[in-house]
């Protein structure tokens, strides 16, 4: 019945903010690669808030920059307005975080699609991925189209068994009326799967020309622009605002009198949905005694009249739901123009996937985003570049390419997915990264691109602008290092800012340590012609400023190392190893940690079981049979 | 289980080509008026061809435009190459076509719906109508939210119901991978609406950069641009190229062979496709003794590398699309990005609609666009712009707004549907216009605007253009036509371009007359200051060049208004009336016609059936019963 369309080298089901980054990443390793769409106008598109970044996401986005990704890229090229969070917090915590103009970051993301070398983009509904002796080998579409591969990678999104959720209706359904993935959710089981059922959803959307913006505090952009690709030094854009408003008491009355209304509360929602992106009945219910909830109102897209209404996603009706946007101030005359709504979808049990994002189930089957259980553009996107470099290094029978967690948020995500599963759509945070100060936005370039370049992921110009970066910063750092300041020469300088005077004479870079001291203000008494800006600029401040932590950090990391380089080998049948306890068994059995250090994080695995453990090793070690 | 979400006076279901001028029309008429999309990004979506207008169609667009529709402005707004057809035949048939970027064109036409006062926009899928009394009262959505309306305007397309059809294989979908209706489809049949299957179908998209266009023709735009809307006098916009090439005995042969893998003729499609729009497999089986077609490969977009393969629609599988495909020149590498497919929607029979384009079964109902039986987004457009405004002056107790076969195209359009019904995807054609020299594209504000502004459509500034712009021609026609030329002062220009010299004085009028000079050229000899240009100018030289024949043409309207002045009233019982015959009783009740003129062109009415009836309205009139 079937007949044969093509032979590729990677195939990614799906193209969101996964599929993208897999399906790149993949093709510009030089891999024959194919990208499916459900619709080809979908690309990389935001169901949900129009922005990219964060605090924690922001960091990925860099990360994935930093490796050859095109997040940042695309990001740069479709906000419409950038603010860098937590600046008034330490640099571990600096995030970038954009409003994007919907429309166009999709209409960039496909032209990059499209004119990607070893790259072809089909709009097709995948319906089947084929198996032969435990291996994926290509998928079968709607039209009983087959397509060979040597790797697959699953990047289904919301889109897997969709189904919306709006107060008392529930209906099959992708994002937006799309269609949803419905006969690839029954196959994916049949191949043996370990799928779950998650849950997220959106607020409204609302037309800007029914808000009161007079009754909204106003947010705008960062005056200075700080790009998100390091592969941009600057830009110039106009910015569009956006408007923080708050819910109130008549608010949250009138959730509260209609909890029963909502799908969240009526039984009806197998899923799980995100602890960290609750929607509003939610954070109504489980913090009864809060007062008010905030709401910033973000644009859509310059094309667009359309405004997101940030936290106030909800599965109550839409009776109810234009009832309490109307008590909002600024919304009392709200007009709407998509409800919000509650979506559910299949999604795989991390715990059953590799370090590399393959399936344990199915050879050369990769995984990425909402698929293993993230929430997420950023988290999604992450996924997807790692799976996509490794479904590549699987092909060409290379070691995987895998990240701890001392080197990059993408190595904290991927590991607590994998290691230490996750029973809601899990989302990143800078709380769950150990080694913060190292792990910055500002240094991801310093942590991954030279990776990423051996990976043949990173172009050439990328990796020259970063080693440029590298020695103009390490030969600042010297220069600073090394200029001497005289208390005279500083004195008008330092009373300017209210700063202590020098008794002695000092570097600059001493002088730089001092917290109201800059980079940028520094300038006052360091005429030097060729200072630093951008990027590098940052980075080289926040190692002066912060060397005594970092070192500290860097010094944990060492003893972090330890434990990541014992590896366990893959052969291991913890079953038969004597003094482990019966859960840490099957844990780790089912998990197969490659080093102790993730066997430590496994959930029921003990400190106790963790010594038995290292004494089995050795024993091992000793008697030739271990490979560290 | 319903709640009720909102009072509008006109609810609109359906966003595409018929939907939004329906809206808009309404909403830009004072009513308070609501449209529904599946999708928001579908708004205006072009599921076929990116194009606006051509032979027939370039009428209905201009049509559109002076009745104050949006067609033509959006058109102006997204084009990327402009083309003026048929330039060397008669006035009649030149017609403006347009490649539009399709991105664009949605974008354009969501802001304008969303920036119309009185018009509210929603992401919903509607699953039903609300009947009372037989009387339309509203809608329901997916979610049984309930919109209460005065009038509905069904605009579905292709959604409803929707099947696609690719080789061996359908599935239940609206294009491009959105939601069809099934619901209302069920339930439009269970309000005992006379339904029908029609299909359509789409060639595949290809990749510009998988082209070799040294192997096809360039087409280019024109180099001067004539704008659709008479609202722009003058554009200016960098073009880009279409490219034709052709099929061959090769591709013909591939097609032959694989006939029985067709869904077209594997007898899984039940719709009946368009006549002047065949697949390439039903060309290949018609015209067997063609020894190729041609094909357009026209640009889909400024920002898509996506190309359209112009009449090479199929329903053929996609082994066998990429195989054909191949053998046309210049595609000998091609690589596809959306297969072709064919889709089967539900339909209106249009013989139940009335001439205002409201149900007979349903009152307050109205219907436009693919639903109706047609094909194209120019005829969606104009019926949804008559739908819009026929159900205000529904709403408002006034008489239907109904254009004649010998008024607008429009008023073929329609008369064709209503009258005398379609059993195929009904495409204008300038050859189905009797009057068509009267029906040209270039007086379309002549013959309309002023019934557009009376129906408070037209804008004031639209209005007023129209009116500069009659006046101007008027006196510029007055000009010519009292300005005398001597024989020596036109001899050198008639030598210039090889016409006959001058015996005596005649009038600038008169020496335009002559086929070989243009309004342009004649100034040579006329150097008046305030020459016309833009519309007016095309406008006077036809009115000059074809004065005789335009007159003829007025004399033959002036009979055929004789006929259609002769009303029929609406409560004859014609199964009554001795004499005709019974094929003619039935269809004459059903269709209900609303002058003689129309009877006649029902299909089983006969001359015969005319006398009898002419006879039976006189003698009413003399006993005073008739109301003409």
């Amino acid at each position: 019945m079937g007949y044969e369309l093509g032979n590729y080298d990677v195939i990614v089901v799906g193209a969101g903010h996964a599929g993208c980054e897999a399906a790149l990443a993949a093709a510009r390793m030089g891999k024959k690669t194919l990208i499916f769409a459900i619709n080809l106008e979908s690309i990389a598109m935001m169901p949900c808030n129009p922005s990219i970044g964060g605090t924690g996401k922001g960091h990925l986005v860099r990360e994935i920059d930093a490796l050859g990704g095109e997040m940042g890229i695309n990001t740069d090229k479709a906000f419409i307005q950038s603010k860098m969070l937590n600046t008034r917090k330490g640099p571990a915590v600096h995030s970038l975080r954009c409003q994007a103009d919907k429309q166009l970051y999709h209409t960039e993301m496909k032209k990059t699609l499209e004119s990607t070398e070893n790259l072809d983009v089909k709009q097709a509904e995948v319906t089947d991925i084929i198996v032969e002796n435990g291996k994926v080998t290509g998928v079968i579409t709607m039209t009983n189209a087959i397509y060979r591969a040597k790797a697959v990678i699953l990047a289904t999104g919301t889109f897997l068994r969709g189904k919306i959720f709006i107060g008392e209706s529930s209906f099959m359904s992708g994002p937006n009326g799309l269609a949803p993935s419905v006969i690839l959710a029954d196959n994916l089981k049949k191949h043996g799967l370990s799928m779950r059922r998650f849950k997220t959803g959106t607020p409204a959307r609302v037309l800007a020309q029914s808000l009161d913006y007079s009754k909204m505090k106003e947010e705008k952009g960062d005056e200075h622009i700080v790009p998100f690709s390091f592969m941009n030094d600057s830009l110039e854009k106009e910015q569009i605002s956006c408007w923080l408003t708050y819910t109130n008491e008549n608010t949250h009355d009138i959730i509260r009198r209609n909890f029963s209304r909502s799908a969240l509360f009526g039984g009806e929602i197998e899923g799980i949905g995100p602890r960290y992106c609750p929607s509003i009945e939610d954070k109504v219910n489980r913090f009864a005694d809060r007062k008010k909830h905030q709401t910033f109102i973000e644009p859509e897209g310059l094309d667009t009249d359309e405004m997101y209404v940030q936290g106030m996603s909800t599965s109550l009706p839409e009776d109810v739901q234009l009832e309490f946007y109307k008590t909002i101030p600024g919304l009392e005359n709200v007009r709407i123009t998509r409800p919000a709504y509650a979506i559910e979808y299949d999604s795989i049990d991390p715990l059953t996937l590799k370090m590399n994002l393959e399936s344990r189930a199915i050879e050369n089957l990769f995984c990425a985003g909402q698929f293993n259980g993230s929430s997420g553009y950023e988290e999604a996107a992450a996924q997807g570049l790692m799976a996509g470099i490794n479904a590549v290094l699987k092909i060409d029978q290379k070691n995987p390419f895998i990240l701890d967690r001392s080197e990059a948020y993408i190595g904290v995500l991927i590991d607590d997915l994998v290691v230490k599963g996750t029973n809601e759509p899990y989302r990143i945070m800078t709380s769950r990264a150990e080694y913060r100060l190292v792990l910055r936005q500002d240094n991801a370039d310093t942590r991954l691109t030279e990776k990423g370049y051996q990976l043949g992921l990173v172009s050439q110009e990328r990796y020259n602008k970063y080693l440029q970066k590298k020695e103009a910063v390490e030969k600042e750092i010297e220069r600073l290092e090394n200029t001497e300041v005289l208390p005279t020469e500083a004195e008008e300088f330092l009373i300017s800012l209210g700063s202590t005077p020098l008794k002695n004479k000092t570097t600059l870079a001493e002088l730089l340590k001092r917290p109201e001291i800059t980079y940028e203000n520094l300038e006052a008494i360091d005429n030097y012609p060729d200072r630093l800006t951008g990027h590098a600029a940052t980075q080289l401040q926040v190692q002066i400023k912060y060397a005594g932590y970092i070192d500290k950090q860097l010094s944990q990391i060492e003893k972090f190392k330890k434990l990541e380089n014992k590896k366990l080998p893959q052969d291991i049948v913890y079953g038969e190893i004597e003094g482990l306890r019966i859960e840490a068994r099957q844990k780790l059995d089912a998990i197969k940690p490659v080093s102790v250090g993730q066997a430590s994080r496994i959930s029921g695995v003990s400190p106790a079981d963790i010594n038995v453990l290292l004494i089995y090793l050795e024993r091992n070690r000793r008697s030739g049979n271990n490979e560290n």
